[in-house]
């Protein structure tokens, strides 16, 4: 866990960008902690959308919402392709088949998670860990979850049996077993939603609920997204 | 509006069983007001379900919740074939295909939820009003809010485009425009979720969302109910 840049503090909430060393990979990430401290806090990781980085708008939105109001810490990586670690190649064939469609991507990105899992954990003491990602961020979270026990509540969602990686993520949802949450877009134009209702039914979590609104696929109404950070609290005590 | 039984306070709520007659027939009713009383409070209408009655767990434990919680006053009504309005024939041969295949059925159920409504604003005076009704609540409450402009918000669920009066179900949907929340349960077995899903997807709300959870007709997550009075609250201001 190597900072980057000066810790930003903004009404509370201590920002430090820093890269981590996985499997010779580097990569970029931040850390959220509310100002106050404490070890063993609750902390969520944040899995971003695709063609979107780890300080997207409600990324960098819910980490300050989970540290001020909750006292949770929080934890943004950039996936592969994406952010600081796209480039231009990536940029122009389209980031989301290019970087899924690779052979392995879907093992480095569990281990990209876990190795961020572990930094934050040494520097802030083992707590209950939770998870936040939508489209792409669900794309990374539910094959992270099959294999990541430390891992206790989730909200999931903009995402069905689709993609590159459809018969993966079927696979990994009947693993994954923590109390979740599950967004669906009714209009969505991205991830039709009987794709979506089909990832939801086979998740494997006994307490899980799904939640629908109209629109497309980045319409999710605002106080859906606020929601979050309360969602994740009252299962990370 | 006629008492047809002593008051019963508890703990800070009235309830005053009632009849009321609408083009003919008498309608058992029920209204609960937070004992504090008011002018103009709001009102939510709460339709049971299918077999059950005016005074079911829920219903009463969901008027208790809105009084105490909220200030909200509620009325229910025995729908047809049920409650005091129960025979013995009805009994014998399934309460939902008998009422509900009788010709006229639901403009009558209209007439009666809409005298309940006049009866009650005559006495409390004219607020604010909302609807709560899953499963055959939600037969009834579709059609009373399409063609009743004073229901301003709805909580409907456990219902689908099925069943004798699927069709108008459908109709009526699209002229039901109040925001609302639609419950479904994922493995209900009255109703099939595809055509719950149907439903919704026609109910004409710009401001409309489904939660799912996984269970039975009769598996409603008991904090999704309690969620119900909140949910009516926010719009009933």
């Amino acid at each position: 866990m190597k900072p980057t840049a000066k810790p930003i503090i903004e009404r509370g909430v201590r920002e430090q960008a820093f890269t981590l060393e996985c499997e010779g990979r580097v990569v970029p990430a931040i850390l959220w902690t509310p100002e106050a401290g404490g070890s063993g806090q609750p902390l969520a990781l944040l899995g971003h959308g695709g063609s979107q980085h780890k300080r997207a708008d409600y990324i960098l939105a819910s980490a300050r919402r989970l540290a001020r109001d909750h006292g949770i810490a929080s934890v943004a990586i950039d996936a592969p392709g994406h952010g600081e670690r796209a480039d231009l190649d990536t940029e122009r064939l389209g980031r989301i088949d290019r970087v899924w469609g690779r052979a392995g991507v879907v093992e480095e990105t569990i281990a990209d998670w876990r190795a961020a899992l572990d930094a934050v954990q040494d520097t802030l003491g083992a707590g209950t860990v939770g998870y936040f990602g939508v489209s792409m961020g669900t794309m990374m979270g539910v094959p992270l979850i099959a294999a990541e026990p430390r891992i206790q509540a989730a909200v999931f969602g903009l995402m069905g049996t689709w993609s590159v990686i459809s018969q993966r993520l079927a696979d990994d949802a009947a693993r994954v077993t923590c109390p979740l949450r599950f967004l669906v877009q009714w209009d969505d134009e991205v991830i039709p939603r009987d794709l979506a209702f089909e990832l939801f039914d086979r998740l494997g979590s006994k307490q899980k609920s799904l939640r629908a609104h109209p629109g497309g696929h980045l319409d999710v109404p605002p106080d859906e997204m606020r929601a979050v950070p309360e969602f994740l609290a009252s299962h990370l005590g």
